[in-house]
């Protein structure tokens, strides 16, 4: 009665590791509430002691890539090896073979998902990718068929755990981010090279495939604005919490009437927005769509089985739908040839100046905001006075602006720059 | 190129109307995004006043439900009447006429999904609801599609606006239930009758059909113990914060070794969950699987759009894929015999007693609690006194439990009832 459906796996690290394991404790369970009898019947993976840690059984230890596309049993064909480079080849040579993929690796999945969609339909078999974002969080599947209703004009993730675990250490225990990544690095949250996390990278590749997907359009990674948290100070944290504002590194997408705007920055965010309590390591997505009004998931965005929770949801849609599932990449096919991108986008922005402490700079400052058509919402000196080598005395100077143009501030920043009466400490763009 | 498919929507409420401007509004976004020429080709509501209002063209203006069914371009009919009187009926007659149908109609689900579902599989045709839960979150795709490789073993939602927005008024304004309930009424978040929702029965309908879902097995509403909070005292809220809690109106499905556990009721969480910040009218589930660990979906429970949106995507569910989607109950059609419900659940609590305030009554009280099995995680004495008419003073105590069950609380309870010693003016569970 239940459909048979052959899972291969290509390795077998974290999030493959996780998927082997949930397959096999799950069987009989799926064989009962899907209806299908979904069996490993190969894995990939050059690491033994792997292999011998899942107490994978000897037959299933396929020795190349070619002995598990020649399986007749392997219908579907997992990819977990991550990155762009053999586990582009071996992706592809499945769906050459005509075996449905479902892939975890969003750097392939961003860089190379037109190329292998085509692939995919030229040869009949589906490629799905819910686990390459946001962990076990099905946004992916949410954004196709749970509110497809919708023409999506905004949404904000934060989509990476590292820095997220990071701001909200930094935020909670008032640690400066240098110490607060040892820490975190220390417990297996950052990699020993954070650069990818830290500065941004991994939340481009993610914000690309939500973004094509929601925006109906693919939307290139090397269109997002990127700005890390590296250079965040521990004391904006600080001050932003007076004013109202959680401090998060979001991935936003807007779909507005000049174009598609998408950036990856620390942001600050009223305290009362839902994405303000997403803590930790935990991940969300917030949408707006303009039946839905607001929504947001939430959820871990990594880890061996909720990564895998990703993986085999893909799996078993794969395997109880015999139709074809194009739609779950027909939306970053159709890439627009006049697709325009904002880069001066319109945002508020919290600044942080160190001032002369002397009568008149104040005016003289307002004065070139006002000049670059920046209008000010607060203005906040605070006490704390640094006195510099030259003896002279400086106060931060806290200014939250009304929205204004990317490009105005950045004018706004150089003009001080030329100037000794304020220099520009921070600047963060402010969401509501 | 485009598949047509044409839609009936029976019933322009709220809802329906809603649903009607969704569908006219985005033909072409739909015949771009989805490749569907999805067209309203009939009506059926006998109030012309919001047919003219709505814009909809006499030509479909069907007069009676025959002739809805009639059409032979009618595929799909939304039922958006509610109730399950002529609802019902309209359901049945349209899937015996091998039409799909898409309905927001959480009664009609909960008491009928077996029937209509076997009607429907008959008929070969397919029966969606995500509309009747949860409003555009979309919840039933998500336990369908998105956490399927899930064994789910706890879900917790906050699934009724009108009450989550009370809550929210009497915890953040310190206002009494019954003028809170009294302003819902004014502002139009609460009905004339408020029964349905306050009593907790709208909820009791929503984690029917969502636990029936999420646990594989039909979960009849008649199972689910059920409290509403027209007993809850602003006080109350105010302790209970004191201690690190929100209250809410959960709906909490468990499956557990002893079986499935199903109630709604007021319920204290700490203030640092994910439920505790959904304020006003939002809505969110809270679930726990096996593999993904803890998910959130949060949005907008009710309203016309956000509800049209999940009536429209479930069309375009159902228009996109050509495989008959009994997926979307055949987790509800498989009720178990032997499915065991668990009455005498676990829960930790929140006491509030009115206690003599003389000397051995602490001792006495602490016995009782003590010879019930029942142990403290804390015990705290209020300042404020009460003079009773007898002229005897009481002071307010609160007692929070650890883990306990519910007759052990009961039995305790009905003993205290017994004695001079302390009156229980309010017994809250406590979940995590």
């Amino acid at each position: 009665m239940a459909k048979k459906v052959g899972v291969a796996i290509l390795g077998l690290g974290v999030v493959g590791g996780g998927t082997y394991q949930t397959l096999v404790d799950h069987h009989d369970f799926y064989l009962k509430t899907q209806k299908v009898d979904l069996t490993v019947e190969a894995v990939l993976d050059k690491a033994e002691a792997r292999l011998d840690a899942l107490g994978v059984p000897e037959d299933l230890r396929a020795k190349s890539i070619d002995e598990v596309l020649a399986n007749p049993n392997v219908d579907i064909v997992v990819e977990t090896i991550g990155g762009v480079g053999v586990a582009k080849v071996f992706v592809t040579a499945a769906l050459r073979n005509g075996k449905t993929v479902v892939t975890s690796n969003k750097e392939l999945i961003c860089k190379h998902s037109h190329e292998l969609e085509d692939i995919a339909k030229r040869n009949g078999c589906g490629l799905y990718y819910e686990a390459s974002c946001v962990g076990g969080v099905p946004i992916i599947r949410t954004l196709l068929d749970g509110v497809q209703a919708n023409k999506i004009n905004k949404m904000m993730g934060i989509v990476n755990g590292t820095t997220n675990y990071i701001l909200t250490k930094m935020a909670g225990e008032g640690a400066d981010y240098a110490e607060t990544l040892k820490e975190a690095q220390r417990l297996g949250y950052a990699e020993f090279d954070p650069t990818n996390d830290v500065e941004g990278f991994d939340s481009t590749y993610k914000l690309s495939i939500l973004s094509s997907m929601a925006f109906h359009t693919k939307v290139p990674y090397t269109k997002i604005f990127r700005e890390g948290i590296s250079g965040i100070a521990t004391e904006d944290i600080a001050y932003g919490k007076e004013l109202g504002y959680t401090l998060k590194l979001l991935a936003i997408g807007k779909n507005t009437e000049k174009g598609i705007e998408v950036r990856v920055h620390p942001t600050f965010i009223p305290t009362a927005h839902p994405l303000a309590s997403v803590n930790d390591a935990y991940n969300a997505v917030y949408l707006c769509g303009d039946a839905v009004d607001d929504i947001m998931l939430y959820g871990r965005g990594a880890g061996a089985l909720p990564t895998a929770s990703a993986v085999v949801s893909d799996v078993i849609y794969a395997a109880t739908h015999t139709e074809i599932k194009y739609s779950t990449f027909k939306n970053t096919a159709n890439a627009e040839r006049n697709v325009k991108f904002v880069s001066n986008f319109a945002s508020a922005y919290y600044i942080r100046l160190s001032v002369q402490d002397k009568a008149g700079v104040l005016a003289k400052l307002t004065g070139v905001f006002a000049r670059n058509g920046i209008s000010i919402v607060e203005i906040e000196q605070k006490g704390k006075k640094e006195v510099g080598e030259n003896g002279e005395v400086r106060v931060p100077l806290i200014i939250v602006t009304h929205q204004t143009h990317e490009n105005s501030v950045k004018n706004a920043v150089a003009k001080l720059g030329e100037t000794d009466m304020a220099k520009v400490e921070a600047v963060i763009r402010v969401e509501q």
